[in-house]
C-alpha cells in the first residue's frame, strides 16, 4: 500500500507550514508544584502566545474505575501513554490535538478539547517524561523533586481544602501511591535539564520561614552565565556550586535562599531578566506567585531561569 | 529546532513496524444506510480483524450548544474535520487514536475512547470524503444515495422509533438541513469509487416490494469482473450496463433487482462470493440483513462486492 502513503503524504503536504512550538515538559510528583510553577509561565508569557497542557488527562480510567485496578493513577499502565506520546509528537510539529479531559473535581473523563499549538508550550503533569519519545518532544525538561515532608504537607494542604479529603485519607493514599512514585515518577529526575528541589535549609526552618530552592542545572542545555550573578559576595540571595549528581556526573547546583530579603532576590530576578534581553522593563510581577497569595522569591528564579531557556529555543 | 524533529524521529523509529490497515470510508447523509450498510462488513469480516468508527464522533458541539449556532450537525465548522483527518491518517499508517464520542441518545459529547488499528477499518459518517486528505486515507469509498423519499422514510422512521422524535419534528429537520445536504454532503458523491443508490424500480414500486439497488461502479478502481454474472438472460437478480455519470464521464451500473424470487438473489452471491475465493462455503449469512430483522438481497449485492474490494486491497 506505498501508493496510499504517498497520496496521503501528497495530500497533507498542501496544507501550509506549520510553526514549530518550543515546549517545557514538567514532571514530578502529586502536589510537587508543578501548576503553579506553569501558570506563572503561561501568565509572563501571556496566554495568546503560550498555551499549557497536564498529562494527567490521558488517565485511562475514571475515579470509580480505578477502584478496582491493582495500580494507582501514577502507574503507566493507568495513562495513554501512547497518545500522551502521540498528541506531544503532534504538537511539537505544529498540529493540533483533541486532548482528552480528567476532571479533578468529579474524577470523571469527560468531553475532549482541542488543543491548538502556540509559540510555547508547557506540558505538565505525572508522567511526561517517562519514554524516550515523549522526552525527545522538548526543549527543556524540569523535575520538581521538593523534599518529601514539604510535598506531604503541600499535598494535605491542597486535598483537603481544594478537593474534600480529610488529611488522614490523603496521607493513606500518599503510602499506597509511594511505591509507585518510586518506581514511575521519581525515575524521571534523571532525564531533566533543570531539578528543582524546594525545601527547608538546616538551621532556618523555623515554619515561618519562606522556603529555599537547589536548583541542579545539567550541563544537557546551555545554561545562561550564573558567573557573574552567582559568585560568592555578590548576592545573599544565590549561590552557584560545581556539584556532583547523585550519579557521580558533574553538574551545577544553585542555591537560592529563601530566608534573604526581598529586596535581594528581587536584584537578582533584574539581573536574569536582563540577561533574556526582552523588551520589556523589569521581570513580570506574576513570577514567583503562589496559589494562595503568596510569594516565592525562588520560586520566581526558577522560573525567570526557565524563561530564559524558552526564550533561547525560540530564537 | 530541526535537531528536535530529528529526535523525535529517531526516538519514534524505535517502535515495531505498524500494520497499515485497508480502509473503507461510506459517506452520506442522515438515514442514508451507512451504519447498516456497515454492520454487515464488520460482523462478515469479523470483529476480530475489523474496527469501524463514525465520523459523526468529530462533532465539535454537542446538541445543546448547536441550538444557538446558524448551522446544522452538517456543516464542516460544526465538526473537528482537521482532527478527523488526523485521526484518518494516524490509522490508515498503524496507529491507534483517542476518538471522540458523541452520544446520539444525550445528544452530549462524552469520554473519549481507545480505537486501535487492526486489518480493516470501516470509517461512516456525514462527511467523511470532505477532503482530499482524508479521501487519500482510504482504499476504497462508497457513497450511499438513496432516492430522497426513500431516505426521509427511513429518518422518520428510525429516529421516531429509535430517539423519541415525533415525524412532523423529523421533517422540519430534514428541510432545516436540506441547504446543507446539498451544499457539503451530496457533492461527496463524485468522489466515491461506488455509488449505491437504493430506490423502488418504476413499475414495480408497490410498498410490499423490496428496494432494488443500482450501484454506479466507477473506474478508479478495479471491479472485478461481472461480464458472465452479470451479462443479460443469465440471471434475472442483476445486470451490467455501460453508463454516462452524471458528469458525462464513463462508468458501469450494476441494477440489482429487489423485485426478484430470493433464490436468483443468491445464486448471484454465490458466483461474487466464489470470485473473493475467500475460503468459506458460502457468502455470509450477515450480508443483506436489515436494522430491523428484514433481509435485503440488493444490499447483501452491495456489501459482497465491497467485501471483494477490501480483500484485493489487502493482498
Amino acid at each position: 500500500m506505498p501508493d496510499k502513503t504517498l497520496r496521503i503524504t501528497r495530500a497533507a503536504g498542501r496544507s501550509p507550514v506549520n510553526r514549530r512550538p518550543v515546549m517545557l515538559g514538567i514532571a514530578g510528583d502529586s502536589a510537587a508544584g508543578k501548576t503553579t510553577l506553569a501558570a506563572g509561565l503561561v501568565e509572563a508569557i501571556g496566554p495568546q502566545r503560550c498555551v499549557s497542557l497536564c498529562t494527567d488527562d490521558y488517565h485511562r480510567y475514571d475515579r470509580e474505575e480505578r477502584r478496582d485496578k491493582p495500580f494507582t493513577a501514577l502507574h503507566p499502565d493507568c495513562n495513554y501513554l501512547g497518545i500522551m506520546e502521540q498528541h506531544l509528537q503532534l504538537l511539537a510539529s505544529g498540529q493540533p490535538v483533541l486532548k482528552p479531559v480528567y476532571d479533578h473535581a468529579t474524577g470523571r473523563l469527560t468531553r475532549p478539547e482541542l488543543v491548538e499549538p502556540n509559540d510555547f508550550i508547557i506540558v505538565e503533569g505525572l508522567l511526561p517524561l517517562h519514554s524516550k519519545l515523549a522526552r525527545a518532544c522538548f526543549d527543556v525538561t524540569v523535575f520538581l523533586d521538593p523534599d518529601e515532608p514539604t510535598r506531604r504537607g503541600w499535598k494535605i494542604e491542597r486535598d483537603t481544602r481544594g478537593r474534600g479529603y480529610d488529611a488522614a485519607a490523603v496521607l493513606a493514599e500518599l503510602d499506597r501511591r509511594e511505591p509507585e512514585s518510586q518506581a514511575y515518577i521519581r525515575p524521571q529526575r534523571r532525564h531533566a535539564d533543570i531539578v528543582v528541589r524546594f525545601a527547608p535549609v538546616e538551621g532556618r526552618d523555623d515554619p515561618g520561614v519562606p522556603l529555599s530552592a537547589e536548583l541542579l542545572l545539567r550541563p544537557t542545555i546551555r545554561h545562561p552565565d550564573l558567573d557573574e550573578i552567582a559568585q560568592p559576595g555578590v548576592h545573599r540571595a544565590v549561590h552557584l556550586r560545581l556539584d556532583r549528581d547523585t550519579d557521580g556526573r558533574p553538574v551545577d547546583t544553585l542555591h537560592v535562599h529563601g530566608y534573604v530579603e526581598r529586596e535581594e532576590s528581587v536584584a537578582v530576578e533584574k539581573a536574569i531578566w536582563a540577561s533574556i534581553g526582552e523588551p520589556m522593563s523589569g521581570a513580570p510581577e506574576c513570577l514567583g506567585r503562589l496559589g494562595s497569595a503568596g510569594r516565592s522569591e525562588p520560586l520566581a528564579i526558577t522560573q525567570l531561569l526557565l524563561l530564559h531557556h524558552l526564550v533561547e529555543a525560540s530564537r
